[in-house]
Parts: structure tokens; C-alpha cells; sequence
């Protein structure tokens, strides 16, 4: 139903009618840049590793985005952003190819106020970091990509991570207080969106709108500790992270818990963890430490790596062992590993937890990442799965379900197929209006797909 | 079972060997020294009305302390500690006569740290945070005699606050993190608990040793605005509060929601409120009002009065109708009023608040103050009751506590009485300890009285 590309499209002649932007035609480049982090899920790669995008362009500023969005409506040609592009299903990955806009030279940090920042799209996240710190402040929450992501991918892609057991994830109200974003229609617009209104464009994969300055709002900067408590048995461990996320009184930013063997895929770790043990890996406020201690010993836990927040600076940061990167160590050692994307209701017993945990043993290692969703931290699971058929795979989803987990499913490019499952109907209507030819990532978007039908 | 002052003292020579330390022996001084604010109880008046110190010293320093300790020792003489005497249940009234160790005169402010501060108990909430306020920080949570209350008497009477929306009650791990004590053995000792050991005098009422020295956790300081929002009906404004609470995304210090007439009784804000509307009261971080504003919206509450944190400086602090401000005010118009704490149980549906709401009608008027309790927001309701009889109050009592509701009964002078319910082992085996002869507050501590029939 959507209205892409002819197939015929000059490329030369588009490439002049970008001239002064800077496009690139190299065809080992294009391809690069037309992947993500799919990778990691087998159902994924044999849909996605052959798709690429025409050409990319670079654009250096919202004049030059409005212009590359002028090019592609007047010639129908099917528009996909990419920030980092390390999105793990395929968000950024040009189904029908067309033109892939990297927004990674759009960096500027445009102000910093105490609590708001406004940025640009390709801004990574650790460098708003650097300059907001300097005033006391720092992002409320990113992913464990924090070093390479851009915030629009974040925006764009991303649903929540280190910080998100404080301060929910980004869907969140008050997590994302603006944007402004380019349009695709016959003469492409910049509206802004403020307030609610941003969910219009909010986790869209860039199907509905192009995101070109973003007003965040920013936490106070703690010095971090980081941590990692070992402990012999899992449920203990469990509960040790659903006891700090609740403990009102210790401000902390990261609450991960890996079931044994998960740990033993982190090879730089592996002087610092003893064998057989589960853990937590946390980062917590350096005020906080010594009541911390307390409830380490309570769980009976022992510290066994502990970094202040100066030395945590330097060298591998904690946080990138956990959320996601737990998947990519574990993959570098068993490629054959995928993963899952789980959200445990509310239940500070952690039943369905000890559950799952006992009920698929090996071949569903747990892994779990604390964040507060409407007031209560909840468990979510990167359970890590040893990977045999997608039948396999989809009857441990059907588990999950039946027994009143969430899965967000990681192995599907489709918006509402992952973690949003109904269509949503405001950004459907916002992409009939703001992208009418359905340029932007088209296939991503169900409700687009099937709107004819509905 | 205490063995307390034989009433034949020669407090002449006990002046004497208080030399250099300043000692108030006016009748009506020693009176006035003698209360605090238990008068909101129509039980406790009569029990406390002529419970009155032998004399009243003053010290401005640990040494001095340590000096008046060893007297009360050494001739038996019963020491209750007092900070402002702003507690509601009698906490520094002498039942037994004695000496009062006014504190009010050790006010130091030693360190600021980031996230930590060194206090002495002295302090008054309001000039701990002017200090720290210069560095960024503010103390987490207050009373709402956050003006006139003092540290040592929040941690030894008191119960939470302002920002207890955040960071839960000050018995909550990490709220508190040391204190020294000076003891009441024959001869008295400083000593330093830290971490959970603090819990042995925290909330005790200064029957477990004198408190000379605080470290206590800071918050970042928000600029806070200062807002009321008016709504139609009662529960709309209640889970508007509630959802406030439980918004991740939004920083806020202040959530309290009265039910109409509550709101009549603030002659001061007559002129912001539209009559007959039930409101919520709030304190949000500026930098959160953007989000807030959606929040009130879906509510379809009206904002109707506000203030930016720098106009909240000026004037009645919007705090200061709220918590058991709230009863003072409704008291000043109508003396017949008591009150109730109550701690409702977790349900983001409030049944049971909407079934108290209707149940009392007008006799139990509906006065909610959100707070964490163990990582999850509860209502807490300082209900103004339409005093009858005592067997009325006991039987609203014990209807709430029939139908799920905590109560914290503010109608008694006893520690384990009021929120505790359970005697403290830990904290009697402390007691049995550092003030064998019983003489620090006698008459308070349940355990400590029945501790021959345990
Ligand atoms: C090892 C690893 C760990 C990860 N951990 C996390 C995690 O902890 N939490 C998490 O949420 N994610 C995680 N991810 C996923 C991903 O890294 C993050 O979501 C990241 O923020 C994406 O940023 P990006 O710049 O790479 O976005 P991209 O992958 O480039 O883009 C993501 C999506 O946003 C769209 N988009 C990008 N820029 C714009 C724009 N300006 N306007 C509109 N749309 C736009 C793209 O079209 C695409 O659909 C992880 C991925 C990996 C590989
Ligand atoms: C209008 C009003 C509103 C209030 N609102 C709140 C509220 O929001 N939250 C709340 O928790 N309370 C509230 N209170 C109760 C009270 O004001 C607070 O708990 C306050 O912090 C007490 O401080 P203070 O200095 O007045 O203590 P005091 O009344 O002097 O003492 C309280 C208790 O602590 C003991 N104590 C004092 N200093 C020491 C010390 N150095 N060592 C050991 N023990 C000591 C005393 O012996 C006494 O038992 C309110 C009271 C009023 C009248």
C-alpha cells in the first residue's frame, strides 16, 4: 500500500540536486551503513542482510535535512535515518533501500539549563555527558551504547537503560519535554512537538518524522560507584536487586542481575568474579555507599569489584557488561546465543522469575535489568537463549506469555510486533498528515502497512 | 520498675554542679519549656497537662552535655532532650519531672559534602539547608515545621515529610547516616553508631541516649515550584496525586491532596481557592513543570494558584499547610478538631481511601500526603476528625485498622504505641545498655516499662 521508490530513480541526478551535502556512493560504505545490530537475532538476519540503501547522505544541518527531505518527496524515494546505527532489530536497515540520512555530524549541544539540555540529534550520549557534567548535570538515562549512540537513535530506537531504575524509560512523561522534527510532505515543514505531543515521534523507528533538535531533561550528576556483588544463589541475587531498587534511601543507577553462567562470558572479569557465582552489577551514588554495605550484608552478598567513580572513568565501564552488551559478550564467545526482551509484572516475590529461572535452566540464562515502570521497580529479562529452531523460539516466547511475562520481541523489525504490540492510532494519524507518500522507513510501521485494511 | 529521681532533690546543688552551663529555673519558662504541640490530642491534654520539669539546662556544646549526663547520673535524676518541642505526642514532655536538655543552642552546621552533611542536633532544618543550599544540596525530607524544628528532634520524634515522596521516611536504610550519642552509664560515654546501627535511636523518642552530632544524606536542591490544583470531585484528586506520585518522569517534593472543606480552612489562601473544590498541593522542580502541566490536564484539574521557587521564598511556605500543618490551621479556626495518621495500604485504585472518604463523610475529613514505603507511593492521610468522644475516636480507629488501614496513633504518649506497634528488641537491649537507671524520657518506651514481665 505504500507509495516508494520507482525502481528507475537517476542517482546521479539526485546526488547533484544534494550538492553541497555530502553524499556517499561508495558502494562497501553504503552497505555499512545500511546495518545495525540485527545481528544478534537468527529470525532477523536472513530477512534483513541483503537489504541496502541507494546512497547516504550526510547533513551537516536542519537546512540540510529540510533539503534532502525535499529530494526525496519530490522523487518518491523512500527516506531512512540512522544515528549509530547500533538499533538491534533492523530499525534503521532500508527495507526498500532509497536514501539513508546520517545524522551523525549533527552534534551540537545547543544550551544546558540545571534539569534541561537541548541537543541535537547526533549528539552522542556520553558527549552531552561531558558538557552537561561540567554544570553538575548528566542524561537521565542511556543505553549501554552510551559511547557510540546518538540521542536521536535513542529517541528513535531505544526504550530505556542505565538510570531507568530511577526514572522509568522514555516513554515516560516527562522524559523527552520536546522536539523538533522535519517533515516529508509536498514541501517539507519543521514543527516542533512539546510536552505529551512528543509521543507522536517518540520510539517511531523514524517513520514519522525526522528528528532534528531534542530538549531532554537532565539528573543530577552522582559520582558512581561501581559494583559487583556475588552471591550463591540466584533468587538471592534477585531479590538483593529488587530490594535495592526499592530502597528509597540509596540513590543508585544501575541495577543488573545474571544468573550463573552469565558471568563467566565477560572475559575481563573474570579475575574479579568468583566461579560459580551469580551477581549484581550496580552503579550507586558514592554517598550512598555505606548504607549500601548494609544491604549487601543483610543478602549476605560479598563485594568483589568495586571501582570508585574517579578510577570508573577510566577503562571499561561497568554498564557495558549489562543491558545489551551482555548479549554481545556473550555472543563474542557463543555466536550461536540470541536473546530475549522481557518485562516481569510487578511482584516482589519475583514468583514468575524464580519460575522461568528453574523452568528452562541452561537454555534461558537469566539476566535481569531492574527499572521503575509507573512508580514500582520491576525486573525486566536480556535472558540469554541457547538458540536451536524458531519454533523453539517462539514456543519459549508463548511461555513467557501465557504465564504473564512481556516479551518485548527483539526478533522482529516491525514497530508494534515489538515491545508496543497494539497500533498505535495518534502516530498513525500524525504519519497520514507529516508523511503522506510514506517514505520514511517504510515496512516498519504495522499500522501504516495495514491501514486500508483497518 | 524505674528507678527515677527521689522527689527530695536539692536542685540548688544541682545548679551548682551545672556551673558555667546555663540553667533556666523560672517557673514559667521551665512550664513553657516543658510542652510541646500534644494539645492537637483531646486524650493526651489532661494525661500531660501538669507534667512539668524541675528545671531546664541549656548546653551549647557535646562537653557540656556530657557534663549534665554525668549529674543526672550520679544523683538519679530523669533527662528528657529537647529540640523546638514541636512534636505532636508529648515526645519531650517530662512525665516525670527532671531535668530538659534544651539543645536548641548547638547549631553547628560542621561539613558539607556533596550528598552528605555533619550537623549538630540543634540545627534547624531551615538553616541546615541555607548551608548546603550554597553547594547545591538540601536536605531530603522535612517536617513541615521545617522553620522551626530542629534535626536532632526530627530524627528523635519524628517521622518524615516533604520529600518523603522521594525518598521515603527518615527509618528508611540510607536516610540516616551516623549519629553520636552521649550515654547515662555511671559514667557516661560518646559513642558513634553508623549505618543500620543508627536504627538503635533513631525514632526513640531520646530515651536511647543524647544525640550530639548527625551525618545525614542530602538531595540535589530543586529550584521548587510551588502550585495548588483544584478538582471537582475527591477522587480525582487523589489519583491525580497518586499518579503524580508514581510519575518517574517528573521531580516533586510535595504531594498532598485534601478533600473539601479542608482547603475552607486556610484563611490565608482563601482568595486562590475556588469554593467547594478538593485540591492537591505540590511541589515540583521547575524543570518538571512542562510534563506536570500534562498531568494536570489529564486529570482535568485547574491550576489555581503558583509560584516559582524564587517567589516561594517569600512569604508562607506552601509546606506550611500541609502535613500536620493542615491541623493547625483547621484547629485555629475550629479548637474541637483532632486528627488522625493513618498509612493506607498500596493500591493504585485507592479503594480504600474512596470507602474511608465516604464511609466518615464530614466527621473524618480527607487529608492525603503521598510517600515512598519500601520503593512503592502510598497514600499516607493525616484525617482532621470531628472530635465527639474518646470512645468514638476508638471506635474510627479501629475501624480503619478492621478494614486495612495502618494507624499511627498520634492519641498516645508511648513510642511502641504510636507507629511502631511492636516493642524493639534491639532498641531495649540498647537501652538496657547505655542508660541502665532508666532516667532519659521515663514512661515512654513500652519495652523498657514491661521489661520484668517479657
Ligand atoms: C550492545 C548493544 C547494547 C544496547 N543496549 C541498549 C540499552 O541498554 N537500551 C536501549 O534502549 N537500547 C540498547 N541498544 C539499542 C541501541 O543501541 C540504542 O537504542 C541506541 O540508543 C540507538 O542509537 P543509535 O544512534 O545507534 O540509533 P540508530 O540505530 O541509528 O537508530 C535507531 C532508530 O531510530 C531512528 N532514528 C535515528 N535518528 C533519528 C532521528 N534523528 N529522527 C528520527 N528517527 C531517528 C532510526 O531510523 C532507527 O529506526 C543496544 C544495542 C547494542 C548493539
Ligand atoms: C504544625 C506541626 C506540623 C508537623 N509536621 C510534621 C511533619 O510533617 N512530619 C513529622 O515527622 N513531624 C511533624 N511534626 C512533628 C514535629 O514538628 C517534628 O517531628 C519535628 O521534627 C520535631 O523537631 P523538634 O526539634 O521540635 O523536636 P522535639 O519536639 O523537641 O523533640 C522530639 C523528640 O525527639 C527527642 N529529641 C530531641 N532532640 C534529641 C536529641 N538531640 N537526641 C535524642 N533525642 C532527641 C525529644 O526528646 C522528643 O522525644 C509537626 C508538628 C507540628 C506542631
Amino acid at each position: 500500500m505504500t507509495l516508494t521508490a520507482p525502481r528507475t530513480i537517476d542517482w546521479d541526478a539526485i546526488a547533484s540536486e544534494l550538492a553541497g551535502i555530502e553524499v556517499i556512493r561508495d558502494a562497501a560504505q553504503v552497505a555499512k551503513l545500511s546495518k545495525d545490530y540485527y545481528t544478534y537475532s537468527p529470525i532477523l538476519r536472513p530477512l534483513l542482510d541483503d537489504k541496502v540503501a541507494d546512497l547516504v547522505v550526510r547533513s551537516v544541518s536542519e537546512a540540510e535535512v529540510l533539503q534532502v527531505a525535499q529530494v526525496c518527496v519530490r522523487h518518491r524515494i523512500p527516506l531512512t535515518v540512522r544515528g549509530a546505527g547500533t538499533g538491534n532489530y533492523g530499525q534503521c536497515v532500508p527495507l526498500e533501500g532509497g536514501v539513508i540520512l546520517d545524522l551523525t555530524q549533527m552534534q551540537a549541544v545547543k544550551w544546558v539549563k540545571p534539569g534541561l539540555a537541548c541537543v541535537e540529534p547526533g549528539a552522542k550520549l556520553v558527549n552531552i555527558d561531558k558538557q552537561t557534567r561540567e554544570l553538575g548535570w548528566e542524561i537521565r538515562m542511556a543505553p549501554s551504547t552510551y559511547r557510540t549512540a546518538t540521542i536521536g537513535g535513542f529517541i528513535g530506537g531505544g526504550s530505556g537503560g542505565i538510570g531507568s531504575v530511577t526514572y522509568g524509560q522514555l516513554r515516560d512523561r516527562g522524559n523527552l519535554h520536546a522536539v523538533r522534527v522535519v517533515t516529508m510532505e509536498d514541501t517539507p515543514r519543521i514543527i516542533e512537538l512539546r510536552g505529551d505531543e512528543v509521543q507522536k515521534v517518540n520510539h517511531a523507528y523514524g517513520t514519522n518524522g525526522i528528528i532534528t533538535e531534542l530538549e531532554i531533561p537532565l539528573a543530577p550528576a552522582y559520582p558512581w560507584a561501581e559494583l559487583i556483588i556475588a552471591f550463591d544463589d540466584f533468587m538471592t541475587a534477585a531479590r538483593f536487586g529488587q530490594a535495592l531498587s526499592d530502597s528509597d534511601g540509596i540513590t543508585k543507577k544501575l541495577v543488573t542481575v545474571f544468573a550463573h553462567p552469565v558471568p563467566t562470558y565477560f572475559a575481563a572479569l573474570r579475575n574479579s568474579i568468583p566461579d560459580g557465582k551469580h551477581c549484581a552489577f550496580v552503579m550507586v551514588a558514592e554517598p550512598s555507599l555505606e548504607p549500601f554495605a548494609d544491604l549487601v550484608k543483610e543478602f549476605g552478598g560479598a563485594v568483589c569489584y568495586q571501582k570508585s567513580a574517579q578510577e570508573a572513568g577510566k577503562g571499561t565501564l561497568l554498564m557495558e557488561f549489562t543491558w545489551n552488551h551482555t548479549t554481545l559478550h556473550a555472543r563474542s564467545v557463543d555466536p550461536t546465543l540470541t536473546y530475549l526482551q522481557t518485562l516481569f509484572p510487578a511482584d516482589k516475590h519475583l514468583t514468575l522469575v524464580e519460575h522461568m529461572y528453574h523452568h528452562f535452566g541452561d537454555e534461558v540464562m537469566m539476566h535481569l535489568e531492574f527499572l521503575r515502570t509507573g512508580g514500582t521497580a520491576v525486573p525486566a529479562a536480556l535472558q540469554l537463549v541457547r538458540y536451536s529452531t524458531p519454533e523453539r523460539l517462539r514456543e519459549i516466547i508463548q511461555y513467557h506469555e501465557e504465564q504473564g511475562a512481556f516479551i518485548a520481541n527483539p526478533h522482529t523489525y516491525i514497530l508494534e510486533d515489538g515491545g508496543r504490540k497494539t497500533i498505535d492510532p495518534v502516530q498513525l494519524a500524525f504519519k497520514e498528515e507529516i508523511d503522506p507518500y510514506g517514505l520514511l522507513n517504510p515496512g516498519k510501521m504495522r499500522a501504516w502497512l495495514e491501514r486500508g485494511s483497518i
